[in-house]
């Protein structure tokens, strides 16, 4: 049988990582497929800094293009990132009827309905494992194996920079930019962390997850997205002392007739298996009517753990390939026809628990007047915390409300911050526990 | 697009439910699979009990053998169970050219290397991802997501009543006898449930996750198997006082030029992930060159996990079969030409720490008797604990070794046993502690 025809652009640390596992795992991939993966072409602007792969001769190489061009090429594989050049390469390899496999959840969140339109046009494939979680097989395990069951939840910690630095504030009491700056340092934060601590990245990933669960067109714009970077200590360990621990959560429910699909720093029981996800690690629980509830963890990023997953992507299509199969799977599991645009439920529309705290000064009546406020807008409260005053200057009031309507809340905490007894604006976290609130 | 047919053999607990979601399921299946998968025929001995599923008239009938005969079926659901006609009627299946999912694991570690040649003979496809840990991807996880990776061992919690069983003994300290009448009047046991807490179906499971990892055949009779039966409330007690939690374990690891595999009670330290994972939870942690460490949690039994699975078996084929790419994934992954017999490691060879209790009397001099020994054996002791006499009668005198070769620890077991001072046989329980243990 002949080899299946490898074409990779972009050997930064992750294409250097698919590159090396291919070549390593050679012997145990053909011994699979029963043929070769060859790597035939790498393609990278930089081709004279060492990737720490050895080459054979003519397998590097500056121009893109050609590889999406090579008539022998069967599978690209785009490492470049962005929603660039990424694109444009992506979609001339799909014209020269070239199955593509990307991590690029960017590209995907943003353009994904477009490539995977003209991918189904061309009969070819489009695969993206490593685009959500890392290693965890969790776009096959929605797309494949749960395909009986109709998906309840998906809550999900998608970012290993934002778990890590919510993990070292959880666990030393620091700093939110303490925090940033240790997860710089050791390579897990960006220099401009934007991206992932502002929630983007969790939302792109969170597209892709609801629009394969639930056979909708991908939907970045209508995901609620807060990131961690407002999250001090203090709601931390506040957290604790209720039985909580926060996470930034991407969270996708099936509502019926819409679903909820938002990103934010939320509370959960200590008990929850998600609580436990510490550092960099990331993971899924998938609630479903069949399954009950179901776990993935694991390396969410990182080199070798993104390679593997691109690895086992190329498998499968290369799989196709020997078959001629091509798209035997549908890119969003759904047929393309059934493929339907589905209403993301208005943030002011959940209902949620809620952690309020604010900032009061001490006097009498403080409690009153805002749990006046909250009673006129139908918001209980479960749970009331008020430290007593240890210094001069505002004190913290803490509530945790039953479940409330996230449009009434806000009014309220309107309301109460302009009352003169409050000197910062409200704290709000949004709690998910399926046993209520005491 | 034919509608997809799937005929099933025996509808008891899992057999009904794999009924209940085919019929429920029936749009979003074949929303995703162009074409319906349709529940042709349900056959079991006994037609007259209600499943709590509306079949139309003619689909359940008394003869399996009518199933897999109909030139109409295209894909055989075995959910019969056991050794003996389930194997006639996959054969005959077979046959007939018919694709054949099934959860029978004790079939499979037994007689799977014949059942996967003739599959293979046949160019029919064999699916069984219901057969470890219900409705976790372990399978397709290994087979298809994995594949670049050398795996380098596997954990697993594959059976839920021994961890039903052990999380209760640990949680309220019960006596073993009491954990499984609980475990027996819950359901979550067999009346006789050997099968299950000697670590018997632990094996079978164990045998499909080495031969899957290590494309080796399927070795059943090479596995180490201790149940839980031995297991004491004391044992728990001291295991919690080092640290460490029992559960039984599946041990799968990569030797090199052998694997290790293996079922016995385990010590595993409180912050290893499989230690959180408590009642009738299955979970699997594996560890691999690229991922790192991964780690799947969900039901691995019961009649919707369970039937959960066999679905998406039953979609992964008629995807298969649509697109003319039957054994599109060999069984085990690699190709029937590359599976190799590779041997299994010899207990006497392993090389572990040890947590070992000896009943003795009180005496001056005990401690350096057993040491003495232990040291003549090279057996290295890194603790041990001696309590205080709280009664007449023998004392618990409990010892962690470093790492020991497992010839030397029962040869010097068997010595100490017949000092004057032991009056019971010894306790060992094998611990697996990545970071050694102080």
């Amino acid at each position: 049988m002949k080899p299946i025809q490898v074409g990779l652009l972009g050997c930064g640390t992750v294409g250097a990582g698919v590159a090396k596992l291919l070549i390593e795992s050679r012997d145990r991939i053909a011994a699979r497929l029963g043929t070769p993966l060859n790597l035939k072409t790498v393609a990278d602007v930089d081709t004279t800094t060492d990737r720490g792969v050895r080459f054979p001769d003519g397998v590097f190489i500056n121009d893109a293009w050609q590889v999406v061009a090579d008539p022998d090429v069967d599978i690209v594989v785009e490492m470049i990132g962005g929603l660039g050049i990424a694109r444009d390469l992506i979609l001339k390899a799909f014209e020269n009827g070239k199955h593509v496999v990307t991590a690029n959840k960017a590209l995907l969140a943003t353009h994904g309905n477009q490539l995977r339109r003209i991918a189904a046009e061309k009969g070819v494939d489009l695969a993206f494992e490593a685009a959500v979680g890392g290693c965890m097989p969790v776009i096959k395990s929605i797309r494949e194996s749960l395909v009986g069951n109709r998906i309840l939840a998906m809550t999900g910690i998608l970012n290993g920079t934002c778990n890590y630095i919510l993990s070292k504030i959880t666990a030393e009491g620091v700093a939110y930019e303490t925090a940033l700056a240790e997860a710089q340092a050791n390579g897990y934060a960006e220099a401009d962390p934007t991206l992932d601590v502002e929630g983007i990245d969790t939302a792109h990933k969170l597209a892709m997850l609801t629009a394969l669960a639930y056979g909708m067109e991908i939907n970045l714009d209508d995901i609620y997205v807060e990131g961690i970077s407002r999250i001090t200590p203090m709601d931390i360990d506040f957290a604790r002392q209720f039985g909580y621990t926060i996470k930034l959560l991407a969270i996708g429910k099936d509502r019926g007739d819409a679903i909820e699909a938002r990103v934010h720093p939320t509370m959960i029981p200590n008990d929850h298996p998600l609580s436990h996800v510490r550092g960099t690690l990331n993971a899924v629980s998938i609630s479903a009517d069949a399954v009950d509830e179901m776990m993935l963890i694991g390396h969410g990023a990182g080199k070798m753990p993104t390679a593997s997953a691109v690895v086992g992507d190329l498998v499968d299509l290369a799989r196709n390939l020997i078959m001629g199969a091509a798209c035997r799977v549908p890119i969003l599991s759904y047929q393309p026809d059934q493929i339907r645009p589905i209403p993301v439920l208005a943030m002011d529309e959940l209902i949620s628990h809620y952690y309020i705290r604010f900032s009061a000064l001490d006097r009498p009546g403080v409690l009153s007047r805002i749990s006046g406020i909250l009673g006129e807008l139908g918001i209980s409260i479960a749970s009331v915390h008020q430290k007593g005053r240890t210094s001069a200057g505002p004190v913290p009031v803490v509530m945790l409300t039953h479940e409330a309507r996230e449009a009434a809340v806000k009014t309220a905490l309107a309301r109460i911050e302009e009352l003169d007894i409050i000197s910062e604006a409200p704290v709000l976290i949004r709690i998910e526990d399926e046993n209520g609130i005491e």
